[in-house]
């Protein structure tokens, strides 16, 4: 298969202002060698999501300043963007403590970006109390994104409370009903909360994306 | 088709001290006037659930002391059980005023089978205080009946705050994904609040069932 | 059920800066009349979206300044808030004609917010140039709503070319595996495009209340 | 991400009556031992569910009283509650064998809670001989949980039977379109017995929290 | 469309012993009176399977000897074959009255075969008894159909009580989730009991060819 | 709603040789007019797709050469294209008379582009004499549509059988499990016979679509 | 967990005239010992269906005349009941070689229950040849099982040839919407032949028993 | 099981002209050994799909000519056929780099029926001047055969702007509600763009066989 071509979209940057992210999961240690290569010899920035640490083990090394994030499972090349404290602070919230990763991969996406973040943990709605005691910490925040597995409530009952624009991200844990994330999805679309919005399962890197348009507004 | 033979439950009330209610939806004018003749010639207090106005206009009539409940969408023949007061009280509780038919259904059957009952509508989560407001009240509930549509997170929220048995019951209000009440049903089974019970959409005639079992447990 | 008592979230607007929409598909004419005299009584500005055509009909006259937006399928009451241009327009795109219904909903709701709208139809992916050409008018937008049924692909294409914040509306219109737009909800959901948000099927007014959201960060 | 915070639901007892069990299936070593440390300190019971013999074989040694019950799949530190006889038992039935890890779950849960039990296996309807001969048995316990999967009819033919609660657990035991254990629970919400109630696939916990929800309507 | 060209089955009775039955749900007044016509010409017994009241008015009188079966909703032209009580009885059971329907239909097709039948109704396993006290008239079956909606256990029940051949019908009687039959199909497929076989959600029609095809074995 | 523009696709017919085709199932009458207008001034053929009858004899008379072609339920303004006999021939298969509607509507859009057919009705897989015996029929033609409802299994039958491109058409007739055309479209999707293609359930406007392109690449 | 009864059904046979046969798949291996055991103590049959080949190693050994049949993975105690050939032949036919094991699984317990068996592999539709050579061979089976993966289409075109009972047997074998079965499983279902009976996916041994329940009507 | 017999549709190549490809997924070592060995020595070519690098291993040196290509994971036996320039080039283009092994099975099909190849890799709609920049060089191609994941709206917009036969190969590559490539393939089927047809998740080789079927309408 020789006449083969590959593309990069180079000029993401220059068009969206976005940093163009790599989807880690699917693609062989080759192949995501070959898009570090092509991503950092146009002197851009580079962050591949959903590396397991096998891959990243095997990838050690191979570039100058590449870094692995074992909790965001992420590879970075280069360094973040310098922090940009005007565009504001973006606040993520889990339910539970397993919903980590998705937060993690969130923050380091936003952090890349040059974006200010502020993490809370275990604010499920089965406790509420744990909620309602954080609702003046979020004041400052610009942008909330909220990260629930099981039956998702928790973006639901914050948009009831804050006027700030709420992301929220459908994590897969759970079991039975909830196995793979779909019933956290579906409670977070059918919300009787006004103007809540919502990404794909997991995805905390499409969430942090959201929340750059949003803060970009503010520039 | 004259080798037929038709049965009903007339042993139920002995066996499990309940009426045996008859699930009118899908049955005929003269499907359900059979029935109700069967359990009125047995000396059975009878009730016929999911009766739309249609049958039950060619029905009026039929029976002495027949009566149609219009919101509950119920046909009754005789009179309600005594209310027994020291079995304690059902609270039932709404996210939306369109969940009133359900919560209807499940208020006449418990008060068909002698049990207090008191009703709170719209206590949806999106507007939490309404719902705090009401935690005092619900104190005196010996059983919780919670009602919710949409992405039905009622019940999981409460079950977190009390510690009385909360049966859940999703309801078919809603449009998109949570369009026939699936979402609901998944959410509650899904909840991450411990020992919070559910049963079928649109069930309240289950839902009541399931309160007067445990309410027993008290006799 | 005497001891019944019904809420309504009265101080929304102070607490989210917006209005209580009341949700019109699953309530009877009477129970729209409670919701509208109490929002009236305090003083509320009063919205019933998914009010059909006969409904509408049972409620003429039954208030001043009662209006039936017929495209929008919405009931008003009182006037719309003042245009704000300071928070800047909010563009409306769709795929196709037959998305009308949607799109209108979702622009009832941002002029009743006082919330400046430009709408784009038949901007669908099958004919890319009529998209294309219209990048340039996008530009003063400060917020996107695509509305899209079928496969959903106008919001992935659109989130790859622009860099506002884009709010997916999957739209019931469809056939076989579109029927219901499920399809195009998950399409929106899976997209390749960085940072594409999505609310539930023919949300309109979701996306409206998302949009106010992220003005207001503007404000 | 050195600015996150961990909370734990601490006041779970005195609001509810209920220790904080730990859901451990998402949760690393690490975060279990957090959590451990956590509700220890506090002087708090502490039970971590769906563990498996890898981690638990980690885990060894790392507290005092650390117990780790292998049938059930469950990590405990500390002693059981005492047991409250007053309360009255609750009776565990299961279809099948491969349906014991539930119930041990089940089980485990009631008796560190003070609950006394009883186990029958092997009551399936495939023999209804089995069943039957049991009734009288049943006769004693105040609530009965019963676990099937593949077609989970046995709660729907026992409480037919038997005025108690009876708590329906799906078990995800089965192939084909029993996969996964969504066959039994939809059999079990859809169950033309009256009053049945259910909780997610696997809940073996849930259904012990809710049989002592009910158990304390009797305290 | 000149050039088109419609074909019958007619060898079907020379090849597989049977009529070809044909379904009516989906054809115009005018596609069934051209199936009938060429039935009828090339004198072959006509049934029509699926027929409302509304075709069957419109089509009256249009064949001698042309019937309707209303509560079968069969169309008939011609008369049912001579009773064949050497092929042996099918008793047809089922959980509730609402499933009359599809047993009627189930019934019409074995006696125009010539097939003795028994009918059993509202023999549901909630109140098992019914079911018990009829084991004994059951013996005298070759073939047992048993048709259930809801959860539909009555064929895992009833295959694990009698040895001959038990044909599983779904009925579409049903609310939430076992709305449209999909439960009482699962739940027959999923059965813990040995060698149950299912047809196709309220295909009466197909049950009956299956247990002549099974009859015949014993010709 | 007054800055509204509303676009049609006019160089479709230069850009892909294909004629605009108007999707009408969910336009109201104002809707179909206006694109009928457009089309009809810019000297464009027109077609509409999936209009009822009332619908059309709302639209009687409202332009010179409008016809409504009730059995492929489709409005049409001017004359078909010329026959070019030179493409070669589509046959157009069915396997029940019930599946008529969607092979008319693709018969319809195949003969306004020119394209000769031949259409085959009832040559179901439950009777294969029927498909064996045309087999000599269609090997003159260039490409074959094999439109099939409940188990769908002609297409994958008549792909083992011929050399030339089938496209199959999962249609919208059945019961149960087959309602809705979801069971004839996974069957042919999952066919075991190589190179069979596949268009949405009831799309006869697009397999027509799709053989006017193979049947150009013969030009 | 000390007061647990475990029950087998060790009066199947005299009941049913059936083995009691153990489901391993679930099982582990001390459960599985358990089981033989008693079956072996009671002088019962006994086969283990769904044994992978770990767990076989491991029992191997533990009971004189275990053998384990590795293509059916199926574990036997004892030896298989003489041949009654005077019941009759059943034929297993499948679609592809990859529906072996579920072939040889109901192969197995059929000739353990004494039925004489033919087995033809490789008979899929898609090169139809193959089937109508077979036709003739087929004629002296008295019950036909046929296994497919993929679009399941064998037993739809089988049943319209032969006029014997056919039980199809839906195989796990294939890839996208033919994974797990699911489309083999409602083809068959929603099949268009009359008469075809089915049971759940890869369930070789439900087939075996179905067609052992027709066979002794022939007794 | 001595009396089973295997079948392989060796006259493939006669009646359809196409070879017969074995799919290895399911198949064991042997299985596919025996295979390859009577297609060997019937002297036809032999390729098996789906077979991974385990499973070539082992079969390696097992027949002369035998190769294993690793990225289509195909085994093939004999030598390509020989270019045929004459029928045309096939272009196969992909939305990301994670495609790459679908494109590769369909362009080894391909390449082995003679037919000439272009691939363009990374076109995805997200980067969409990507695409537009290809379009030159796609105006060669005879036939497009387009493979995507996630949302798949590539060969929707590809549909849109060629007017070529665009084959759509939804693929499984995404996470939440795109895992399995059930996403991409509705939205290829609901797809807005005239024309398009489509097949199984995944199916580069069921891809290749459609092309090879329009290409020799060509020839």
């Amino acid at each position: 298969m020789t006449n083969q071509e590959v593309r990069l979209d180079l000029q993401r940057r220059s068009r969206l202002g976005m940093v163009e992210v790599v989807w880690g999961e699917d693609k062989t240690v080759p192949q995501i060698t070959e898009c570090l290569q092509r991503l950092n010899s146009s002197g851009e920035l580079a962050i591949v999501t959903r590396v397991d640490s096998l891959k990243a083990r095997e990838l050690e090394g191979a570039f100058d300043s590449l870094e692995f994030h074992s909790k965001a499972r992420c590879l970075t090349v280069g360094s973040p963007a310098e922090l940009k404290p005007e565009l504001g602070e973006v606040a993520l919230l889990s339910g539970g403590t397993s919903d980590f990763e998705v937060v993690a991969e969130a923050e380091l996406i936003l952090r890349w970006h040059g974006i200010q973040t502020k993490v809370l943990l275990d604010v499920g709605v089965a406790g509420l109390h744990r909620l309602l005691e954080q609702l003046e910490h979020l004041k400052k925040a610009k942008v909330i994104i909220a990260c629930a597995g099981m039956e998702g409530s928790l973006p639901t009952v914050l948009s009831g409370l804050v006027p700030q624009p709420v992301i929220g991200v459908p994590v897969s844990i759970g079991y039975g009903v909830s196995s793979g994330g779909r019933t956290a999805l579906e409670s977070m679309l059918a919300s009787c909360a006004p103007g809540l919005v919502v990404v794909n399962i997991d995805n905390g890197f499409g969430a942090a994306m959201a929340a750059i348009r949003m803060l970009k507004l503010n520039a």
